[in-house]
């Protein structure tokens, strides 16, 4: 800590501070900005393993990054909710809450949920503005066919045969996204160059 | 990212990963290994005073810290929580939940919570036990009469007028810590001298 600060404050012991780290002492320090980098697609349509490889780049850059998704979110925070639209309002509100905390920590965030309605991305997107907290949103945007041959864990198999109902892309919607920041054509790009894609943004626009 | 990794990934563009970055390979990346301090103490005992010297301290050592509090939980995540037993309960397992996740990222988050209750305290640690993250007591040991002679929000004043009721120390009991894993006498150090023993707890255990 700087030698001024710290005698400022022993000399009183009684100081009371807000919070001493601003946003922008935070990116000098940190040398990067937080923010949330939203990925949304169908299942199966690669989000988890681009924001692997986004994850690793950064890290590999000194830079903090840290993924969150359903393993972790709705294992843990958001176990006690289902999938009711109040359930699903509430895991929207409560994701957008910790996103806005990592962000506010200076961590670059990956988030990979299906998030079919543009409702609930506009939700999290507003969340986000409202504290001035940047978002990203990066389509994945794979054929059905492609993520349906792929179907890494027998998802749509089930849902084909009807033992999974309200599957997205089957027989629930996907609304996909037009105002996206990131756009990943997936039968264009290799995993590699969508992973570069994701890094020139960050680093065009300042964050990294 | 490493070009084996990525040569082997871009082959099929269709492997799955759950986590290509290890808790392992975390900490060697960041330099630190993810933990909760959790300081306890009365209102005005200094918790959040101390917190944000000590998160200014390890930022400048390029560790990554962050501060939860009230202001930016119990206004974001759990503004839709009461004062309840089961407002309580769930109040408690969102922050633990919250501070895995910032655990799990890397960060060593700084949990400023009055945190009355020995059995709510256990809960957050438990939480953080199952999980193999590291749970760090800090109790922020301040006489009461001190704590009231400074009442920086003027809460004292209002809990003896009776316009505040159940509040800790007055008439609401505070279960102070007799297992915590630091201890600062605020009588006895000075804000410089709190800070200091915790970066060296944080050092001495290889966190930082």
């Amino acid at each position: 800590m700087s030698k001024n600060t710290t005698a400022a404050t022993k000399s009183t012991n009684i100081q009371w501070h807000d919070g001493k780290v601003t946003a922008e002492k935070r990116i000098q320090l940190m040398g990067q900005k937080g923010a949330t980098l939203w990925f949304t697609g169908l299942s199966g349509s690669g989000k988890s393993t681009i924001a692997v490889e986004v994850e690793l780049a950064l890290l590999e850059k000194d830079k903090v990054a840290y993924r969150l998704d359903g393993d972790n979110i709705r294992h843990g925070l958001n176990r006690n909710l289902g999938f009711s639209p109040e359930d699903r309002t509430e895991n929207i509100r409560r994701i957008g809450e910790v996103t806005k905390l990592f962000a506010d920590a200076g961590v670059i965030s990956l988030c990979s949920f299906i998030s079919p309605y543009k409702a609930d991305r506009d939700e999290v997107r507003s969340i986000h503005l409202e504290h001035g907290i940047p978002f990203i949103e990066v389509y994945v945007d794979c054929p059905l066919a492609e993520a349906e041959k792929r179907d890494p864990k027998g998802f749509y198999k089930k849902a084909r045969s009807g033992e999974i109902k309200g599957f997205t892309g089957i027989d629930a919607p996907y609304e996909a996204p037009n105002d996206m920041e990131i756009h990943l054509r997936t039968d264009q790009l290799s995993l590699t160059e969508e992973c570069g894609k994701i890094i020139n943004f960050l680093s065009e626009n300042s964050y990294i």
